[in-house]
């Protein structure tokens, strides 16, 4: 999809496909339709960060309670994070791997009062585990500008696999 | 439910319960739980309304966008929303009303880039064609600010609804 076809979506149509490139945060992409047409990928992605940096603090943490816990059964989660965490091999952790993850979630989310956030297609098992491990000691304002990065960085990822497709195709074929 | 039972759920039951007194806009209450226990109902209305104005103008026209066009199928409208429709005689309209009433949110929506948004519980059909007819001649920055005004008060009466439910039960009773 290029960036023409894009700018010839309806809104509905654009929300149908571009909704959930922030998790669950499909007011982010109902706010940029304001500046449509849009001039390419970037300009798109550029809207939406200028957007996230523009909210108070609290908005940023509440993108960051949009998202999933990332050891949460495939059945509570959005397509997209259910891909993302196949690709960074989440789902098939033995158990004593998904009992430690659980763990330290559970230790962040209590900590910080928002879930651990991170991009997991740029990830595997063992740096997932080894960031948890680090960021859980953090500061509450270091890790709320830690997890909006990492929220950019997935929907840099998802912008990218919708608009250029052939592209990304190699993370897809991430055996279960 | 008093304010103490508020301030005594998790952050997950919070969410399902007042998740969508705006529209489809769960990131507004993921967003003020960063300032919970709440002091009372006037408290979590002045920092909704807080929030809703410290969004740069794209995120107001964000927020009208996640509403639904008033004479929408039921099906395709969230339970909140079909309840407020009923209570303003929505669902009773005769044909010619609700032809009337499209080709109006049409042109309000073709002109804008958002939709018609009205207090349906505080309006009647007649009121509402009134003030769709009045409305849908002024500039975008006005119909903005009052689209916004109108969430406002849909957001503050959902509240209620949860919050005080005897109170308003007068208007539970409006039958279809």
């Amino acid at each position: 999809m290029d960036i023409n076809a894009v700018n010839a979506l309806t809104y509905e149509e654009f929300l149908e496909i571009f909704g959930n490139v922030v998790e669950k945060c499909p007011i982010i992409l109902a706010a940029i339709w304001s500046n449509h047409p849009f001039r390419g990928i970037a300009d798109i992605e550029a809207q939406i960060s200028d957007f996230i940096d523009s909210l108070p603090e609290s908005g940023k943490e509440g993108i960051l309670r949009c998202h999933p816990d990332l050891s949460l059964p495939a059945v509570s989660l959005t397509r997209d994070s259910v891909d993302e965490q196949r690709a960074a091999g989440l789902v098939c952790m033995d158990s004593g791997e998904r009992t430690l993850l659980l763990e330290l979630c559970a230790r962040y989310r209590q900590r910080f009062g928002f879930p651990f956030v991170i991009c997991a297609r740029a990830n595997s098992v063992e740096s997932i585990g080894r960031a948890l491990r680090e960021r859980v000691n953090r500061e509450r304002a270091q890790e709320r500008e830690r997890g909006i990065e990492e929220v950019k960085k997935i929907c840099s990822l998802r912008l990218r696999q919708i608009l250029q497709p052939h592209a990304e195709r190699s993370t897809n074929t991430t055996k279960l």
